[in-house]
Order: C-alpha cells, then sequence, then structure tokens
C-alpha cells in the first residue's frame, strides 16, 4: 500500500488524476475575484515538465559505484522524473519555484535503502566521500524542510525511506507497534487496523506523508487531543547516523537522564535518519463522531476550549474558526457543496437565535469507549453551553471530516487563476493567545496590502484554533491574495516575515506543527537562543562531524 | 515556609524530633528477627556527628573573596554542620557512610545565591576560577546525585537554592504557576492551594524535596496517573550553566526541533543549575479518594492495571503489592497500628472469598471532579471485577494515604538494630514486566543469600507496581536483609549490582524516577549505548566547557 509516485502531481498536491472540481466553474471565480477585489482571476498556468531547467548530474561514477556497492544499483535513481520530485516539499514556496520550472534545489540522485543497514552504510560513504545527504519520506513539508540544498558539498542525494516501510511488530499486550519509518499514513493505519488498533495520528498531509516525517517534524494529528503529537505516542527510534546507531529504549518512562528519543523529534534530518520506530497504539475507539457548535465570537468559542481542557474533558478535536474563516468558509460551501458544506442552518434561524452577526464555527471530536465519547459530549456541551452555543448537529462535524484531508488540494487550481495561498501556525498559552491572534492578524493583513499587484485589490485572512491544551492552544492561519506576477516570492518572503515577527513578538512559538526547515531558520536563534543552537549544533557535530546531513535546515 | 535545615537529621531522614516510634518495641524486633532469621537484632547505632572526620576546608582565600563578592559573605558558609549536611544524599549508600562517620563528599563551603543572576555569577567566578560546583536541592537523592565528589578539581562547593523560593506568577487563565527551583514541595503547594490550584507532584520525599530537584532526576509523584511526570508538568525551565542562560520557551507545545526543556529535565545538575520553572498546574480535585483492592496474585492485578491504562481509566494511582510485601506489610501493620493497617478483613472471611494464599493488595487512588472520578472508581471496578477483586473499600486506601510520606523514616531505626533496607526501581514494557520481575527477584534473593553476615539469615524481597502507563510499568523492589557489619558497603553493592544486571538484560531501564547519580552511573553506557552518551557529553561540553558541573554525575 505504498503510494505509486508516478500517480502523484510533480508540481503540486496528491494525486495528479484527481479533477480539481472548481477549476472549471466560472461562478467560483467570479465570486472570488470580488472577494480579491480584483476584476477577474486570469489563468497563470505552471511551466510543463518538459520546460524545466534540470542541473546536470553531478553525482561522479566513483561515488555512484560506491552508493550502488551498499544498496544495488537499481536503487541509486536519478532520472528527471525522480530528481525534479525530490527537488522540493510542498510549501507555498515550493510550488511557486516548481510553477516557475525552478528545480535548482534537485538531488543529483535518490538513493532508495531497505534497511537500517543500508542507511547506516549509505551514511558512512557520504560522510567519507562529503556528499550531503537529504532524507526524504513522503515530501510534503511545508517549511521547505526536504529541499536538496547541497551546502557546501560538491554532491547532494536524497535518501528515501519510501521502500522501509514494513511492519516488524504489533505487540498487543503492550499496545505498541515497531514500524520501518517509510510507511505511509494509510498503510500503516490499515496494518494497525486489521488487528483493532490506530495510532490516530491524521495530519492532514496524511494520505501523502510517512511515520518518518511525522517524527522528525515532530507533527500533531488532527486528533491529537486523544491520540497525542509524535512527542506523545513516540516510545523510541532507531536514528541512523553518520557515525552509527542512536537508539532510546523502548521503556515506557525512565529517568535516566535525558531521553535520546526527545532529540530525535523534531532533529528533521540534520541528526541522521529515522528508519524504525516504535510507537503507542491504541484499540480502535467504538465511537467516532463530529459535531459542529456555533459561538457568536472568537473569544468566547476560545474560551469554551480552554474551559474543557482544563477540566479534562476528553474530547478528540476542539477546532475553532475564526469570524472570517467561518464566514469565507460558509460562502465557499454555498457555491461548492462537494468541499463540505458547513451551511445546515439558515441564516433566519440564526438571527432568531442572536446569531446574526460574524458567528464562529467549532467542529468537536469525540472518540472512544461509548461511555468515554458520550461523557465528553455531554460535558463539552454543557460548558460550551455556558458560552452561549448554539449545537449544529453532526452534519457539519461529518462535512469537516469527510474534507478533511483535501485542503491542500485547492491551492493547485487557485495558483492556476494567479491566486497566492499560504498558512502560518504557531502556538501561545491562553493568556498571550489572543495578543497573538491580533498582532499576527494584523501583520498579515498590513503585509499583503503592500503587496498587492493592484490597487483595489485585498487579501483575506483566516484562522482556526486547530490544538489545544491545558496551558494554550495553536493558532493555525490561511491567507489568500491576488499574486505579484512581477514576483511572487519576494510577495511572500515579506508576508511570512511580518507575520512570524509578529508571532514571536508576542510570545509565539516558531511553529507548532509544522517545523523549521529553511523557511524558519532565519528565526531559530530567536527561538532557541544563541546558547540553545550552540546546544543543537554540538549535538549534531557529535553525531554528523562533516555535517552532511541535511543542510540549511534546522540549525543555521 | 522553607525547612529549617538545623532541625533535620544530619545522618537520616526528615525531622530530628521524630520520634522513631518502633525503636523502643521489643515485640516489633522479635518478629523482625524471626524474619531475618537471626537470634536477635542488636544495636548498631551511628557515630555521633562530634567523631566525624571531616576534611580541611580547601576553599582558599581568594576564591571565599570572589564568591563572596558575588552572593555576599553571609552567603558564603563553611562550618561544619553546614559542610556535613550538603555532604551526601540520601541513599542507603549514603546513610551507611554517614552512620561510619564518614564525610569524604563533604563540600568546601555552601553557596547560597538568592537569584538567577547570583547563581550565573557562582557559575562563572567556579569555571574561571575550576572549582567543583554541586547543585543542591533537598539533598534527598537516592542514587548519590548530590554527593560533593570533587572530581579533577581541588575546590568543591554546593550551591544551595533553598533561599530561592519565590513563587513568581500564578496565572489562572492558562493554569501555569512560575516558581524558584528551591522551593519546597509543601511551600509550592501552599501557595498553589490558596488559589485553589494544585501540581498534584508528590514523591515520597515530597516533605523535604524541592523543585529544582523534581525537575533535574525526571521525578514522578505518587498521584502521577493525573498529575504527570516532570516530563509532563514542567514547561519550561531556566537553566544557568557556566556559558549563560538556557531557556525553553514557555509554550503549549512546540515542532521547532528538539526542546531544550528535555534536555533540562533528568540533567542532574551536570548541564546547568535549573534556578526557576513554569508549570502546568490544575484545579484543586473537588473529590480524592483512596481505596483498596485485593487480587489473587500479582499477574491477575498487572491484568487489572493493564488493562485499566489501555481503556483509558482516569485513576490517579494504581499501586500494586506483591504477595510477599502485601504478607509484610499486613504482618507488620498487625505489629504496629500507627504505620497503617490495611488488615480491614479477617483472614476467616478471605478463606472463605477464596484468597486464602497470598493475595496481592492494591491501593488506587480517584481524584478530580466528582464526575471524572466517581466514573474511574466504577471502571476501575468494572475491570477489576473480571480478574477476581476483593474491594476493600476506603479503610485500606486511607492508611496508604496517611503513611504515604512516611516510609523512609523506617530506615533509620532499622539501621540502628544492623537491619539494611534498600529499594531498586525501574520501568518495562508489559510484555517484558514478568520477565524483569521474576529475574530481579531472583537476583536480588540470591545476591543477599550470597553477602549474609551468618548462615541461617534470610532477606525479604518486596516489590510494587508503583506507576502504569498504557505500554508498561514500573517496579519498585524493596529489600530487608541483616547487614554484615564487617563490611556493609561491599554487600550493598554486590546485591545492587546483581539486581541492576537482572533488570537490564531483560529490558529495563536503569530507573522509572530516581535517576542515575554516582549509582547508577557505571550502567550508562549499557542505557544509552556509547554514541547516546557521546551526545551527552557533547551537550555537556558546550555549556560547561571545563566540566565543572557535578563531577561524576550522570555522564561518565
Amino acid at each position: 500500500m505504498g503510494v505509486d509516485r508516478a500517480k502523484l502531481r510533480w508540481n503540486g498536491w496528491g494525486w495528479a488524476a484527481r479533477k480539481d472540481e472548481i477549476a472549471e466553474r466560472a461562478e467560483v471565480w467570479t465570486w472570488l475575484a470580488a472577494e480579491l477585489g480584483m476584476p477577474a482571476l486570469l489563468a497563470t498556468p505552471g511551466r510543463p515538465l518538459e520546460e524545466l531547467n534540470l542541473p546536470d548530474c553531478r553525482l561522479s561514477l566513483q561515488d555512484r559505484v560506491e552508493l550502488s556497492g551498499v544498496v544495488g544499483a537499481n536503487q541509486v535513481r536519478d532520472n528527471v522524473n525522480e530528481r525534479v520530485f525530490h527537488a522540493t516539499g510542498r510549501s507555498y514556496h515550493d510550488l511557486l519555484r516548481l510553477r516557475a520550472g525552478d528545480v535548482s534545489s534537485a538531488p543529483d540522485a535518490v538513493i532508495y535503502p531497505r534497511s537500517t543497514a543500508e542507511v547506516l552504510a549509505v551514511l558512512a560513504c557520504a560522510s567519507r566521500k562529503r556528499m550531503a545527504v537529504v532524507p526524504y519520506g513522503g515530501g510534503t513539508s511545508m517549511v521547505g524542510a526536504v529541499n536538496a540544498d547541497r551546502g557546501p558539498f560538491g554532491t547532494v542525494i536524497a535518501v528515501d525511506l519510501s521502500e522501509m516501510d514494513r511492519v516488524i511488530d504489533v505487540n498487543p499486550v503492550s499496545c505498541t507497534a515497531t514500524v520501518e519509518a517509510g510507511i505511509y499514513g494509510p498503510a500503516l493505519e490499515k496494518a494497525l487496523q486489521t488487528k483493532r488498533l490506530t495510532l490516530g495520528h491524521t495530519p492532514t498531509s496524511f494520505e501523502f506523508s510517512t511515520l518518518g516525517g511525522w517524527i522528525a517534524h515532530r507533527g500533531a494529528g488532527q486528533a491529537m487531543h486523544r491520540y497525542g503529537r509524535a512527542d506523545d505516542w513516540l516510545i523510541s527510534a532507531k536514528l541512523a547516523t553518520p557515525r552509527g546507531l542512536l537508539t532510546g529504549g523502548d521503556f515506557p518512562a525512565t529517568s535516566a537522564g535525558p531521553r535520546l528519543t526527545d532529540l530525535v523529534i523534531g532533529s528533521e534530518g540534520v541528526f541522521g535518519i529515522v528508519t524504525e520506530a516504535t510507537l503507542r497504539v491504541r484499540p480502535l475507539p467504538e465511537v467516532s463522531e463530529y459535531r459542529g457548535y456555533l459561538f457568536r465570537d472568537f473569544e468566547s468559542g476560545a474560551a469554551a476550549i480552554r474551559t474543557a481542557m482544563q477540566a479534562g474533558c476528553a474530547c478528540a478535536m476542539l477546532r475553532l474558526s475564526d469570524a472570517e474563516e467561518t464566514r469565507f468558509q460558509r460562502a465557499f460551501a454555498r457555491l461548492n457543496k462537494p468541499f463540505g458544506a458547513i451551511d445546515h442552518v439558515t441564516q433566519r434561524y440564526l438571527k432568531l437565535r442572536g446569531f446574526a452577526g460574524n458567528p464562529c464555527l467549532l467542529i468537536a471530536g469525540f472518540e472512544g469507549d461509548s461511555q468515554t465519547a458520550s461523557l465528553a459530549r455531554q460535558r463539552f456541551g454543557e460548558i460550551a453551553g455556558r458560552f452561549g452555543v448554539l449545537a449544529l448537529g453532526r452534519g457539519a462535524g461529518e462535512d469537516w471530516r469527510k474534507a478533511r484531508f483535501q485542503g491542500p488540494y485547492l491551492r493547485d487550481p487557485l495558483l492556476d487563476r494567479g491566486v497566492g495561498v499560504d498558512i502560518i501556525e504557531t502556538a501561545a498559552s491562553w493568556s498571550r493567545l489572543d495578543a497573538v491572534y491580533k498582532a499576527t492578524r494584523t501583520a498579515l493583513e498590513e503585509a499583503i496590502r503592500e503587496a498587492l499587484p493592484r490597487q483595489d485589490a485585498c487579501g483575506i485572512v483566516m484562522c482556526h484554533i486547530s490544538h489545544a491544551y491545558t496551558d494554550g492552544a495553536s493558532l493555525y492561519f490561511t491567507f489568500l491574495f491576488p499574486r505579484r506576477l512581477d514576483g511572487d516570492i519576494e510577495q511572500w518572503r515579506r508576508v511570512k516575515a511580518a507575520a512570524t515577527e509578529a508571532i514571536l513578538n508576542n510570545g509565539g512559538t516558531l511553529s507548532h506543527h509544522h517545523g523549521v526547515g529553511t523557511e524558519h531558520l532565519p528565526w531559530m536563534e530567536r527561538e532557541k537562543g544563541a546558547l540553545g543552537l550552540e546546544v543543537l549544533q554540538a549535538i549534531k557535530s557529535a553525531v554528523d562531524p562533516e555535517g552532511i546531513l541535511n543542510p540549511g535546515k534546522l540549525v543555521p
């Protein structure tokens, strides 16, 4: 159940054969043009694969022979498709580059190891021959973490884990599973679910991302409240480094010093390559129910989430859109039912109930045994009631769930019509969340306004709380804007920088679940402090003395 | 509400004025002598303070002047009491040494800083002058982690945090508290509880240990299932190092690379001194109820705990004694009511219900709002029922709770009568737990047998599961044995080594909640691997290039 890469878009999201439903629907583009203050949204197709300027492969014959000696000649691949596919991840910045035909970060070759021993041997060889190595899982990074930058090295190879996707052991007694890191989300869940178990880690990239990637970027899935972050479900991992294997013990807990596993989570391929992991899994839930709730404003919805988390209310997910996201998604849904109609109550009824302004939609998930799920639903309902909620029932929740992995597909048709769409996400303590929210929204609005292609144009800034904790929550901003076709990368860079500064200035973290990669690297010293960065560099030097691993990511 | 150190035992546990109730009770000693196969247990008092061989203070006048310049002359103390009090922690090995008059690990002086800035300045000074620095909180280490070893340095100072015990901020919105690290358990809880909040971290050492110590040794409290380990409740900490301050951001979660906070937890003073921490706190529970349950054997009790954890049953504590611990404690309770009578059901009734053999006592805690606590009690009752439980009600639970911090006091009167008592603890996955349990028990029994003072003597080995997780649990062994007065340290060392080897050979961790210190150091390479240790050493070198911090602990 691996993913056939030949069937994926080389410069966009997901399956190439999937039809972009909105592409041909004029009413969508008329509406969106009005939203963005543009007279029309004209076609802006990306460059075709044939027109790319792929740099020559710089892998020397001798290096190829050595690598082939380790993994076999068939596992060293450098045709155009392989190199282009491994050039970048799938951030907005990556898509802009790919669509413009820029694949300058393509690796010289892609290596497909089939065991931890082979990965170790590849790394030892690359270290000896001074080749940069970029670990590659599903390639869906939103922060440029798999771009095959060569740093100071002459050659750069991608090490693709997708042929290491075996489930090594499922242990129903300890509720654990040991799995190779290259496994994709659906294959992992299928293997677990045949044993009535689940990991429950479902990021939006679920269908196209791998276990190793989830660990390396310290990810969190949509139903994280129940299933935990990578930090929570990872018991131990094998990290192949140029100096050998680093392995944390698979203990339920330990006080024998700092946990090596904590250095693997979020290491983004700069310390080593995650080849195998042991995970906490759970029984499949008896019940999995998603419901919609409407709040009069973002503050009362956020207060309900905070109260529920601090009361220990066992929801699987609490996801609150702000007024603008709710408005935009409702308008879009009305145009475009297949993408999830959240418009289950009429405007008239809303007015009657006092929700005439700009209400905010919350989707709550309740999963587990029937008793736990039903108690959580009941308690969340009680708490939300204190904050003046309107319960919308299961329709809105199930619509959200049907579309839960579809969002990224929208970027390609938008880009085809000159519309930019990016996201930025963070987390902060509850007492700082409102300041981070307001400052980031303002920064995005202003930065977008300053870099628009025409005077009457405007951007759209939306936000939701995607994950919550007792002490704080994440904020996930989505913003749309007409692209400046004469400088869309510079336009993106200015907006990204302004929003990031606003986040850091107000006490938010650089990323809640996307990672650092190349795109957040300039702010890492702000995030970790100069001494903190030195510590990370010291760890890197200990395991990767030549510095070959994923140059330009995570540590400057 | 700091602890007046002058009122503490210098060579034993807790308050000096506290009467050892069992000391004068002949029936206890007659019974225990029989248990240990000894004709009698004779008095073996420790050496008085006046007879110690305290090494001369090696702090030079110039160094004293420099340190006084940083913290003030009153905060540099080197009288006999100060130096002796800071010589060791409170492990069995420490007690043997103190009682024998060995205070060779006394520091040359004790420094009492009053701010993070002062700690940083002390460390900078010590690094420049090459003095070893031993961080000191409450001094209750069970693994030799505060012994003032000087390593390769001429001078060693203890840095005592007890005058840094302010509560800096309690934030009821985010449910967080920021507190100086020298605060003792009771003072911290008092400050939080006046605001209807609690940290809920109650290790057995609670009354005499500090926040900084809990973080530095990666501790876990008795009601950890509800309140979490230090790993769970620590949001961020200030770590003062010779190269400056290392601080993790106080975000609810982050994916911006490895968390610096994870390097602070369990760092045992070798990377720096924890001066301040921000913690997740919770509303005070409405209900806090402890109950006793009896199982026919250890296996069925362990299976009930495993099932409850994997079903997400929200107990605050599940603590299961094995048959020998249950038997010994019941016999002891019968002799000695004040120490907790667990004998709430008669032997006759037990026989009637089919518990005539050697049943195992489980104490379960249910805390939280009344709905959560009552649901947890009901669900645990149901699950335990499937494994043939006899519910004992609240009496046994409340008896346990009353005595929850009293255990360590028993060591002193036992040592006064020639009886050794030590503990060893670990954790392992559920599928390995039985093997670890059996192998460690056997190793302890055999090693004790091989080092007894006389042929007919014997030891007593008891065990309980103290903390559980979905994927495994801890094992906490307590063992009593007649001391070999001609070589009690060697006797201890052989027993300790045999049990540790058994733990590691069967997949247990070196420690679940006591840490590494000096006593587990010889096995750290087994635990972390050679490369893992190099990584820890690289981190240390980055923040402590002279290697002055806590020599001989955690990293070899």
